[in-house]
């Protein structure tokens, strides 16, 4: 296979997991990958990449066909000789109540008509935002069970095996269906990524069963151990919050998930398994590890949509009601705290109480 | 009046509320303290208390009758000369979650049928256990709006003036009413404490009604400051956790108490006061201090105890509920770092997750 007839993927958002992908891309020589690098581009530039990975093994000083520190604009640039990107790969944090949005900075990379986009991110109603944006563009479903973290600039640990399943998400919300046009840019996806033999990609006509079902974990787990500081092995030592908080928050997500038409198989049994999903280990979700670094949490797409749909659809949610009342808390803090506003030290004139 | 007519009072728990207890007893000349003092005894036996109070004025070196490091016990005591205490007065925070419980530890320095324990602390149900230990004695309660703090050894800042209110807890759960005899011990206590002329101190006979009142507050900012990091006057300009949280715990709280009998008057303008009440000064609830302390939270009598009378009552409390299970997690997670306990690295040979 020649370079012209590969798959042009642009990646945007680096650390452990978007590297893993622009690697498996590039192993299975049916992708070029041109990766915008922020904090890590110097090293990279001046080192490649250094990975120790599960699936591919050690790799030393590799880089991905094309490296810059701009999303790039696919009518002036010229590096590219303005051909157009096939896929536009996101694993970027979904912060949507942080400005700038996510489809503002993506689309001056977005040829019309051409690119699919594909968001390897977690949480619900991701897609809705790229839709608004982009009507004519296959939106893509990733969710990953990768583990891989950027220890070091340039430096990726990549510990917990890569099992992706990828969809399109579908329009109406009327039906879970895709349509065909964007299903088959899902089945090119995964043709493209499988190709190393290294890796698990699977195609679903489902997305939304996939991503409630993700949910069942995040909106549980990660949420709550973002605000009590708690890993998961200590939440089962514990026991306690597991019954008051986890197992509450996970039968909520289900419930509202069946109403919203998605009815996750063998409920009970899945609650028992997520419950006791992770190993050992004292795993950190990613937003009690984003709250420790005083970083933005997902909070909007893992718990506030849920809870919106349950709104919407009737379902009580009072356990999810209240963890998104206090992350919202906990991101305006962390928001102050990044200067996005200030609290002024008197009392304002005229100040009126929310009501 | 001599010394020998003069109230003898064992304060137990210093800090800068009570010092500043002790120090008005003193003041007004109808009591003698005898402080058990742990951190600060070094400080305070060589240079007394310096004390900076918005009632009383600056005051240097000042000693209470008398100092010491442990809790006497009065059949052995040869510096009291097995002279009973009329008042032990116990400021130390409630916890009673962790070991030992405060009447155990209280227990030598109770004469039999003549103590009476003034529990100057926050929260419900805080005389339960003391009822069960010492079923003869009057318990007397006080709830302080004071601000004092104990700024490093032996040194308070006393910046915001000392209105107690005072109060025998009644014995029968049927009536809020205490028995004469506890009520005398109660109008007694006020009298000494008033003595002094600095400070407002009031005699009532509905303890309840003024315990859950102040549980307007507490178990609403206390809670929610101490598990979002954010003080009252950010929660204020923040806003939306007024609406989503502070609000629905207060109105939890109004809901429980009118259940238990004791309706609180005008509950609307109640709210609205207490969403208010703090002046703009960025002030963090003890329960907030605690945690960035990593100290002990005092949630089991200020958010706990409400829950469970709710339940017993059948009052939905949908906010507190989340909310004591998240704070019980936080006490599990000092508690462990404290090493009350040890979280093993490796599963446990039949572990069985908490159902």
């Amino acid at each position: 296979m020649t370079t012209d007839s590969k798959a042009r993927c642009l990646l945007v958002g680096g650390g452990g997991v978007g590297t893993m992908a622009a690697y498996n891309l590039e192993a299975g020589g049916k992708a070029t990958v041109t990766a915008v690098l922020r904090s890590n581009f110097t090293a990279v530039e001046r080192d490649g990449f250094n990975i120790d990975s599960i699936d591919h093994g050690k790799i030393e000083g590799w880089r991905p066909t094309e490296i810059r520190t701009t999303i790039p604009d696919i009518k002036t640039d010229k590096d590219s000789n303005n051909k157009p990107y096939d896929f536009i790969i996101v694993t970027t944090k979904n912060t949507p109540d942080i400005p700038p949005s996510l489809p503002s900075l993506l689309a001056p990379a977005v040829t019309p008509g051409h690119t699919s986009i594909m968001l390897l991110q977690n949480g619900l109603n991701i897609e809705k935002p790229f839709f608004a944006a982009f009507p004519d563009h296959p939106i893509l479903s990733g969710v990953s069970l990768i583990g891989a973290t950027e220890t070091s600039p340039g430096k990726v640990l990549h510990d917990d095996r890569d099992r992706m399943i990828v969809g399109a998400f579908p329009r109406a919300t009327s039906s879970p269906d895709p349509s065909p046009k964007d299903h088959t840019s899902a089945s090119h996806f995964v043709d493209i990524y499988s190709a190393s033999g290294k890796v698990v990609c699977n195609l679903t006509t489902n997305v939304g069963l996939v991503r409630w079902r993700k949910l069942v974990y995040n909106a549980s787990y990660n949420s709550i151990c973002a605000i009590t500081g708690l890993d998961t092995t200590r939440m089962r030592f514990a026991g306690e919050p597991l019954r008051q908080l986890i197992r509450p928050a996970m039968w909520e997500i289900i419930a509202t998930a069946r109403a919203a038409g998605y009815p996750l198989p063998e409920e009970e049994e899945l609650v028992e398994m997520m419950v006791d999903v992770d190993p050992w280990t004292f795993f950190k979700p990613s937003m009690l590890q984003d709250v420790e670094k005083n970083n933005f949490t997902e909070f909007e797409n893992i718990v506030g949509e849920p809870v919106r749909e349950a709104q919407r659809l009737g379902v009580p949610t009072p356990t999810l009601q209240v963890i998104y009342a206090l992350l919202q808390t906990m991101q305006w803090k962390t928001k102050e705290s990044r200067g996005l506003f200030t609290v002024p030290s008197e009392r304002p004139v005229g100040f009126v109480l929310s009501k």
